[in-house]
């Protein structure tokens, strides 16, 4: 077959390929970061790059691309890089708005206190050296001080230990540490004496991985650890995931693949910056959504991904690290936290067992904002959850100008009801490139509140201002001048935009409504954030769009990386893991898409705020009513 | 480094190496099946091999070659493979003699009545598919189902099985079968139904491995294979094995995946034999010698080499076949039965769940011939154990023209007592190669019925006859003249072989009589000789040297294989593992080599049939006494 050469501008990474590849692929294999939410399914829009040279050698303008494309666009030679196949030798130039950015990570511990009670313990022990009177396997030496002189008793021995465990004994002259898993597996045998213990905790967002190293014999941080999940470039969400892998045949493999070699960087980084070796680490806990966590342990998420959405299992996971390539000590242990129904998982379980509703007298409304949505309701009496399909939005996606929280994204914004001068903040401090999740919210609570767009979420076409335009797509409203830019463009809001986050918080809503209406509560107490997202984004704004329903401010949270808190607690008392357990038995999951009251609150949440519910704590921020 | 080409006659295989390398080396990496008893240690001087070309590019003469090597061998060109290394292109040719041959493998199997209880029982189940009302994981419907219907609580998974768990319940519409080991874990979900369940008995003997298939559903021996050791090239006794991997840097590395690979030979031959896939072998129970036990484990055997020797545990060891790399079902079990101590060993806790001496009320002896002898003296009241080294004489090496039981081994002789001549039975009936084990000790016997020999074990320089001559090695008596002989010299045995003969035989013997002091027996009233050895061993020849205490030739018996009958009951009966276990514990081991009576009792010994003791049973056998 013929071997094709394709060169990227302007880092000029060059290769040859053959067979039938597309521009983003060759990207990929390049290592070339060109920017991708859809995962290649020819939707989002974000892979755009100008054919330089060759245009003919590729394969013809596909529809997507006539729809995601502006005439202006085609007219340039733009192609979307997932789209365009290669048939012959081509040079691509990837403009500035496609390069993919690393993602600022922000995502802040509570660190909880929480008594001290690991799965791991070392002990010391001193042994009489065999002699001919007693030459008494080695094994059997230890198992008997360990008995006598710390009372274990019945002790199973992981595989490897065995194979270091003469070698050992004899390197610390009959004078060892012990380390014992869970009061009843040897996991380790060092010579001498040896205090470190170390674990780590491992929130497995769709888009963003956190671990965070503890030291089990004090509880301390004494590390993190996040970069983006490696599966991103086959999928921005969970859904396109679950695609990747049943189009693929070793698209379970190489996702599964991903996400344990994230793991690895992590437990690597962390290792380096606490100046020790990986063997030092003993135990991993992790959290993830059910889909997170079935590419995680090599589980088909195929049926996750139609009714009735039956997981694998729920119950915790043990298995040894090795099992899994995972690299720490090899006898060490992975957990990973139980999971609920459906798409509430690991991780919405790490949020319950930080957050701790069951002990609440008021009613809480715990919103886990991620690419994947996860809401809980309850109190000390009952605890419902579900997962709304909030869709990518709140994390840019189908946002025109949506980026994730890299530098330059906006996420502060200020619009001058007057005037409708726009004031903004990016990351960074740099030149706007796009918008980000919790910057989108404010923009649309601003716009809303300036009297730009609608109680329905359409512009006002009444209000006259440059800043405010119609084109070939629609209206939109400028943000930010071309000239002020780092993308070569205005960057504005689009109507599309408002429409794509009316959906999201419209379904968020309604899940909360929902759940309010099986619970029986007219009204929750506390609505507590937890996320990346749910920590910076402005919970004035969210309220005045309807993201969640009314409540005095001040009983508005934000409790970070509540997921990743819920690990660490596992990591660091085992009583947490057995209230995991019982927590997500006890949660009764809603499925809420097929609640009859569904669609209406659905319908009646696309409003800002909303069609009938009163804001009574932000009312004097809302515009006057329209006539 | 300049590269060595050497060629090896008559097959033709050639190559070519840099570095630093013998000819037995070289021989094989290109897999020339050159005869090597000691491993390249030096002493066996079996490796001889004839420089056609090229004696010039060849380290210079050892003194171990001008020890081993006859003055005309010398001036042949004649050179041990293990001795010369490569300087420079050479041309060799392997004499008949030196030539590898394939042991016949002999290992009947007693095949006792045993209740079947195995480890591994299978349960059909139905299961309510998932709705929407019931959304539950396929792992907790699975276990409901298991526990309703046959009653099963707290079963464990094991990993493997959760990632094919969701497949196996879809592809078998929600019927599967079920294998559980040991009442407590999953290791396998099936579609449908299915009743193939299959388990593997393995004796690992230092020179042969044989494996047994039996179908755990009806107990009955399915098929069964055997071969060598693969480990035989790296040391033809345990001792050159342990010192292998003390003298390599990744010599246990390389011994362990030898006989990895031996039992993968294994398992790949009786699935193939019996029809059936890899998968379908659930459990393998293996039995082995301390050292074999350690190095299949992959634990270093350097300890059991000095004293107080002691192995790195006794315990059985449970270990799952991924682990090791064998290949049956991953998630299937290797049960490594439990060793006493020394290199008494799992194999000899196998003779003992085959045997029971504990249930006898006569005083056993039990004498487990291999290349390591293992003793056990007992009866209701007591057992105790030890190892003798016996070397590897029995086997056939030491003994100028000894060799493995293969085709060509003179294994039975008769001397006429009047004109010495000489009648002998070869295995295959092919023309005379050398002598095997069995044979040995029937023309060790038959020279001392025929006064060849003397008491003492010195020849006997008066009778006259061609057959006993003196050579510059000392006296030797001709079995077979060199026309008779495949291998185109004489084949006879030597002053040194009876020498090595009687230090074996008395090894044995002073082992037996010192466990016989400990128990406070004056005689035993029963001698069972297990291992291939024991099989094909003429008993009335072995109690003519004087192998073991004098006894009713009825009450000698043989049980062949025993410690593969240990391994295939412990694998059809969970409660031969408990058994095992407890004489594993129970058994008291005897540290002969420090007995104060060993030494006296081995100089006694030493004497045919003995210095002192009488053999009333063979008495009429024995020639009258010397003056």
């Amino acid at each position: 077959m013929a071997k094709f050469k394709i060169v990227f501008q302007p880092s000029g990474r060059r290769g040859e390929f053959d067979g039938e590849l597309t521009i983003l692929d060759a990207a990929k294999s390049l290592g070339v970061p060109l920017e991708s939410l859809c995962g290649g399914e020819g939707w989002c829009g974000r892979c755009k790059v100008i054919v330089e040279k060759g245009s003919e050698n590729l394969s013809p303008l596909t529809t997507e691309e006539k729809k995601l494309l502006s005439d202006e666009e085609l007219s340039l030679n733009y192609r979307l890089a997932c789209r365009a196949e290669l048939r012959g030798d081509v040079v691509v130039s990837v403009p500035e708005v496609s390069v993919a950015r690393v993602q600022v990570v922000r995502k802040p511990l509570l660190e909880i206190p929480v008594e001290l009670k690991p799965a791991l313990k070392k002990y010391y022990v001193e042994l009489p050296p065999p002699t001919l009177q007693d030459p008494t396997g080695d094994l059997e030496r230890l198992l008997k001080t360990l008995e006598e002189t710390h009372g274990l008793k019945n002790l199973k021995v992981d595989y490897p230990v065995l194979k270091g465990l003469s070698k050992a004994l004899r390197d610390g002259e009959w004078k060892a540490t012990v380390t014992v898993w869970c009061g009843s597996e040897i996991v380790k045998v060092e010579p001498g004496r040896s205090e470190r213990l170390y674990g780590v905790a491992i929130d497995v967002g769709t888009t963003t991985m956190v671990g965070y190293l503890l030291d089990l014999t004090t509880g301390k941080l004494a590390a993190y650890h996040s970069l983006m999940n490696p599966q991103v470039p086959f999928g921005e969400d969970v859904m396109s995931r679950i695609t990747y892998v049943m189009d693929n045949s070793d698209g379970l493999e190489r996702l599964h693949q991903k996400v344990i070699s994230g793991i690895n960087s992590i437990t690597e980084s962390l290792a380096k910056q606490a100046g020790v070796s990986l063997s030092d680490l003993y135990e991993v806990v992790l959290v993830g959504n059910t889909c997170m966590h079935h590419l995680l342990l090599k589980l088909s998420p195929e049926h996750l991904g139609c009714s009735p959405f039956p997981p694998t299992l729920h119950q915790p996971v043990d298995v040894k690290a090795r099992e899994l390539g995972v690299r720490i000590l090899p006898s060490g242990n992975l957990h990973v936290l139980p999971i609920e129904a459906g798409f509430v998982g690991a991780d919405n379980v790490g949020v319950l067992i930080a957050v701790e509703p069951w002990k609440s007298e008021e009613v809480q409304l715990i919103i886990d904002i991620g690419t994947n949505g996860e809401i809980v309701l309850g109190n000390k009496d009952r605890i419902l959850s579900a997962s709304c399909a909030t869709g990518p939005a709140f994390e840019g996606a189908h946002i025109k100008y949506g980026m994730r929280a890299a530098p330059g994204a906006i996420e502060k914004v200020k619009i001058d009801a007057e005037s409708l001068d726009v004031e903004y903040e990016t990351i960074g401090g740099e030149k706007p490139r796009g918008i980000c999740g919790s910057g989108i919210i404010q923009v649309t609570a601003e716009m809303f509140k300036a009297g730009v767009i609608l109680h329905t979420g359409s512009f006002n076409k009444q209000l006259e201002t440059p800043r405010i335009r119609k084109t070939s797509e629609g209206y939109e409203f400028v943000l930010a001048w071309k000239d002020e830019t780092a993308v070569g463009a205005d960057i504005a809001v689009t109507q599309k935009d408002i429409r794509a986050i009316q959906l999201a918080k419209a379904a968020m809503y309604a899940g909360a409504k929902v759940l309010m209406k099986r619970f029986g509560a007219d009204h929750v107490e506390q609505v507590i954030l937890a996320g990346a997202f749910g920590t910076y984004i402005d919970k004035e704004a969210a309220m005045v769009i309807g993201m969640f329903p009314d409540c005095p401010l001040e009983k508005v949270s934000s409790v970070g990386n509540a997921a990743g808190e819920g690990a660490r607690l596992a990591l660091l008392n085992l009583s947490k893991r057995e209230e995991a357990k019982w927590i997500a038995e006890k949660v009764h999951y809603v499925e809420i898409a097929v609640d009859p009251h569904f669609q209406d609150e659905f319908v009646a949440a696309m409003m800002f705020p909303h069609q009938k519910d009163s804001f009574p704590h932000v009312e004097h921020l809302l515009p006057k009513e329209e006539s």
